[in-house]
């Protein structure tokens, strides 16, 4: 339970949904927890109400005598009901059993619980949210809006939930704020307006499992940090010991937050999932924010997938994270047609210290070194022998009552290890590799140079006993270029569950983000034994990026309530940025630095005050997801479990969604091809407008639009158009893309659409 | 310049006394610098000034032809002229040279330039300062009074300088702000309202010496500590490394700064001392605070006590610390009768590791460990072999991902410096000599508990493979008891200067003192190798003490501007308070816990809001003070160098001081003395008063007190009595101590005086 790693396992967070077992999990008794959708429209009227009619299925399954049990499943069992998010239960069955409830009337499908993957403040003022204008002061902070977060809890003493300022919850909100184990339900407020918590798969999974925290409070910190960037309140001096100091406050500053835990120590299965996400639609949230995902499942047994379908009819706009397990292609999770895909970028800011040689010259490093270590005119010290740093026994024969100078090897953490088991004043690393550190803390007083910064320090250190250094940490430096990038490990599509549709759909900030955390697990060390904690965390990941995307929805909703998700989801893909702040193209840290792909970071980086005023907007309805689904080779029990409703029509399979990208695939089956999408656009500006569009053809391929222009003459009028690309095969399987860009005449509007020429990865 | 012992060396700045050298500087040429008095009534017609006289002496006593110098001093040079605190001047002379000036007419004393010694924020609420009422509103803060220090300088930037809230500067101030190295004039404002600095002295002493900071900067923290102690502005959220947080401000937080920097790294010299006074003198401050002595010199030749005359003379208050030398009787400097000596007394504050053994009990023990170690349900490992914790090579043997246990051995210090280079994840000490964390800090994360508590922590930790503890550093416990006690370190009388009036003459908090620092020296310290600065740091010392007792009379200066500097004194020691929070006798934490004399504390633990309207006053003039130096056996000249004037009188010495505590001195000559006492106390209540008095009687002695009652028929009346002491000589050299109580009818006020009798101690 205790170990040395634990630092290390934190700041790798993000990488920890490479670690959890992907598959179908069995428990060691013959009965394992199923989900179950059936069709509503097949209840005997006998029964007033779903749960009523589930239990009665459960309960004829039942042997007429039951031994009593070892803490075993010895009977099957009802865990949830499902009503909104999806219809349907789950349940402890055995096989037999199993195939016998499949033989009942109503029936849709059924599958085996599964492990959820975890993905795991500058960054309002990075996205140029102000107060002068724009989406904060339009949305006025997301007030009216309520945010549910699907995630591992909250730690509800954290200054971000506190309630300063806000004002009585909408009188729409039916969720609650549940007691359990160390949570009174006193513990909600006007901010944090619900609290619950979901692990009968967790515990059906691990029989006579003791929960050790059986509430909505967090034990990992992953909810907390996620629940207070989309949505906590103002805090004043906050800091990751010493860096990122300033104010933390979520991208919906005045939304209110509500907590379904359904990630606990002991378990994180998708029936738990699907029930959070079900008792959120129930409760009447506006945005579902959920930083994690399935791996490998069919969307019709990704619970997030059936969830988010029943959450869009209702116009609850499912923000969710692309996942950790990039730079490789075909990488990406939640690629679901009907939620929002976010990938992960840097932010316009890194942590330094500064070194200062002799009294002259000053040159900035990276570092995240936790604590103000006073180092001032230290020798510094530099020797071919051992300033490789990649031997302790040679490290031992330097002074260490100085600064260390270690060349580029091209081996830093071997370098970090070594040098931070000695007990060097300071140290000084040359490494081209600063993007390392999204990944975490240095626990030794030592900076990274660049290269190029790096002659400047050899020479001096070369001229020996006379050579004096000082370097100063906890330094935040704003405004670094170029930013964002796209972080090297958000996933990447095309999606698993459905190629067809480019994702993800836009970037936010996921590397190193600062939010609220618990105070009871480390998060830096000093040394090898000196493990610090603290109440505000600095992690990575796409699970960061994804609660900043549903902060600006939650925004944008509290602009605009009558926009759909598609909508919402439109304005945040149309506007966003796909140039960096030195104003050329994004680049990928995954690929090298080279020009980022879409399938990296979808339509560009969100810009939440274009976000407000998009000009036109794609939007779609229920029925065009399911006449996506109808095209989809799925089995109409399959569909069913996504739609809940036979009263959808399968009549029109198309698979030409009107989405606000492209994505066009190619395999090893022929060397061209020619795609024709149509889209049809609302005119959400003001009267009447005209757009004229320019296209960027992906290299290799021709791109034709047509007409040429679209006149609206009122608002909410629409228009409609058609792409077609001819495009080839390419032989190594890279990426080409470009964009479409819809301009409005006076050049207040421009409508971006990229899109994308991608290999085809086979979904599972 | 640099070593592993600079942290140690700034906890340990409370001892510094002791290493610095106590007697002349001679410098390696045949010039050093020396003091002259002189007798202003001699200075010729002829010269304007006595800066042009001083100037004429040193050029006559100059050779015709001046060789060209290396450095060093190769003809005589005047350093200062002083006109304020003294009549005189500094001068750099040979001894030849020397010779002859003394022969010059005017010429009253001479001595050589010598070393000052330096002594080294909850505490105004533990001094009952409030905004509701008593000495913070009635003197408005101190708003109009301004404050001098003499001390290492300031570091202008720390926000105790602001001046946020403060109002114009007092019309009469005549001081300036002085530009130097990195030290602009614009850096004062309405709060540090000038800055100066002389090191003439330094120089002379160190000659060809290169100034480091030749200006009013601080490079040692000192001044920076004391001066925001007397009279900083608020500022919010500091802490240090996360112990004693809170705002910090002055005890007079609107009261004005002025600093005379006389410390620099490169000397610390009488003559640079007696200009800083001199010109604080000259530039009209009310309250001079001086946190440094001169041991073993007599007060003609202290610059304290020269300077101090003039000062009183004007109606300056004179606050000095009692050195840091305790706690052996007959330590104590700055004991000079006209001004206020301050001891240095504990805070009811301290700051604590809590331990939690397994999920119950709790364990609060001491620490300063600097930062938020985390130590969560770590193994408890406790073994009689390694948990004396006194040898290396069997602690390696212990599990290190543990807490250790460590045995009370008596020898913390030494199981501290062991543990700490081990690796062991935190570890607990028995001890029950907690003032030693009144010294500093611990670098790595251990806790010290009481012998009490032990038994409950060794006990779970014998249990074995199944003990864990958790360990919460940065917490701050207030309230605890007894407190105040006497620091061990604080000098104590009988003074050094001149044993017959009883000093010191106050407590005030002086241990763990929260206030400004610069950051450019570490403050702290984890582990072996990384050091820590901070902009406020925790010391200790009667220097700490000193600006405590020098904000109160700051503050009663601004609610009784008319009040003589005697006046201010006596009220500060007849309402000082000689029990602590559990209403016993304050303790001497140098003296084994027992009952604290007056030699250690003076008349007790200073009370702000009592000294507000103390009821009776004991004033002096300056011609009683010179009545006490004719008593003193001191020539003339000797005399003249402190008065300045032969316009005072010899004709009436006395060494009865009109003081408001008394002493009585045995030796060995006899084995029983009486010693009777005439005092004066002047009725400052508002009208008519009658006062009845209690004595308690040293242990030995018998105290007569006549008349029985003092009938004031209005205010400022005086009224006489006598007190006579018979008292024996005690073999073993202890001091026996009990004091004289007048109390007013009403019981509204209670003027107390401590009677000691104690060794004669012979003065240097």
């Amino acid at each position: 339970m205790w170990s040395d790693n634990r630092v290390t396992h934190l700041y790798l967070l993000l990488l920890a949904c490479f670690t959890f077992d992907l598959h179908a999990n069995s428990v060691s008794v013959e009965r394992s927890t199923y989900i179950i959708h059936t069709d509503i429209s097949s209840m005997p009227k006998t029964f007033t109400n779903l749960q009523q009619w589930h239990s009665s299925i459960i309960d004829s399954l039942k042997p007429t005598n039951t031994p009593s049990s070892d803490g075993h499943h010895s009977s099957p069992a009802l865990a949830y009901s499902y009503e909104n998010a999806a219809h349907g239960f789950s349940a402890i069955l055995s096989q037999q059993e199993l195939e016998t409830l499949k033989k009942f009337p109503g029936f849709v499908s059924a599958y085996s619980d599964k492990n959820v993957t975890l993905d795991t403040t500058h960054t309002p003022e990075f996205l140029s949210l102000n107060v002068v204008s724009g989406l904060w002061p339009a949305s006025n902070y997301g007030e009216d809006v309520i945010v549910g977060v699907i995630d591992s809890g909250v730690w509800p003493e954290s200054d971000s939930y506190k309630d300063y300022g806000m004002k009585a919850i909408p009188a729409r909100w039916k969720g609650i704020c549940e007691s359990g184990q160390e949570f009174d339900s006193s513990l909600c407020n006007l901010k944090l307006i619900g609290a619950r918590y979901f692990n009968k798969g967790s515990v059906a999974a691990n029989p006579g499992v003791n929960i050790s925290m059986n509430s909505a409070r967090d034990t990992q910190g992953h909810g907390t940090h996620t629940s207070s960037t989309v949505a906590g309140n103002y805090v004043s001096d906050v800091s990751f010991f010493g860096y990122a100091k300033g104010t933390a406050r979520g991208l919906a500053p005045r939304a209110r937050l509500a907590m379904y835990k359904v990630i606990f120590d002991e378990g994180r299965y998708t029936s738990d999932v699907l029930a959070g996400m079900d008792q959120a639609i129930a409760d009447g949230v506006d945005v579902i924010s959920i930083s994690m995902g399935f791996d490998g499942v069919p969307l019709y047994e990704d619970p997030i997938a059936v969830a988010s379908f029943a959450a869009m009819e209702k116009g609850v706009v499912v923000s969710s994270s692309a996942g950790n397990a990039g730079p490789h292609l075909g990488t990406l999770h939640n690629g679901i047609p009907w939620v929002l895909t976010v990938a992960a970028g840097t932010i316009d800011r890194s942590f330094a210290g500064t070194v200062t040689l002799g009294k002259g010259q000053t040159i900035v490093g990276w570092t995240m070194f936790p604590a103000s270590a006073f180092i001032e005119n230290v020798p510094l010290v530099y020797n071919k022998t051992y300033s490789a740093c990649n031997s302790s026994k040679l490290l031992s024969e330097a002074p260490h009552n100085a600064i260390i100078v270690c060349e580029e090897t091209g081996f830093l953490k071997h370098q970090l290890n070594l040098i931070c088991a000695s007990n060097f004043l300071g140290a000084i690393f040359v490494s081209k590799y600063t993007p390392l550190f999204e990944l975490g803390g240095v626990s030794c007083p030592g900076v990274v140079i660049s290269p190029e910064d790096a002659p400047a320090v050899l020479n001096y250190a070369k001229i020996g006993n006379r050579s004096f250094a000082s370097i100063k940490f906890q330094q935040t430096v704003l405004g670094t270029k170029p930013a964002p990038a796209v972080a090297f490990y958000t996933s990447r599509g095309p999606s698993q569950s459905y190629p067809g549709i480019l994702k993800p759909d836009v970037m936010a900030p996921g590397s190193l983000v600062l939010a609220a955390w618990f105070p009871h697990n480390p998060t830096a060390k000093i040394g090898s034994n000196v493990l610090l904690s603290s109440d505000y965390n600095m992690i990575s990941g796409t699970s960061m990026a994804c609660p900043h995307a549903s902060g600006v929805a939650a925004l944008l909703k509290g602009a605009h309530p009558e926009w759909s998700a598609a909508a919402i989801r439109s304005a945040m893909m149309t506007t966003a940025n796909p140039l960096d702040n030195t104003l050329n193209p994004i680049r990928d840290n995954g690929l090298n630095f080279t020009i980022a792909s879409p399938l990296a970071m979808g339509a560009g980086q969100v810009d939440p005050n274009r976000a407000l005023d998009p000009g036109l907007i794609y939007d779609a309805t229920p029925q065009d997801y399911v006449d996506l689904l109808c095209a989809m080779n799925f089995t109409k029990n399959q569909i069913l479990a996504i739609t809940r409703s036979n009263s959808y029509s399968c009549s029109s399979p198309s698979a030409d969604l009107n989405y606000p990208s492209f994505i066009a695939l190619y395999n090893n089956k022929t060397a061209s091809y020619v795609q024709t999408y149509n889209r049809t656009v609302t005119n959400v500006g003001e009267g009447a407008a005209t757009y004229q569009f320019t296209v960027t053809a992906p290299k290799g391929s021709t791109v034709v639009v047509s007409p040429e222009k679209l006149v609206f003459e009122k608002k909410y009028e629409k228009q409609s158009y058609t792409l077609t690309i001819k495009y080839t095969k390419d032989d190594e399987e890279n990426v080409s893309f470009g964009a479409l860009v819809w301009i409005e005449e006076s050049g207040k509007f421009t409508v971006r659409s990229p899109i994308a020429v991608s290999p085809f990865l086979t979904a599972v």
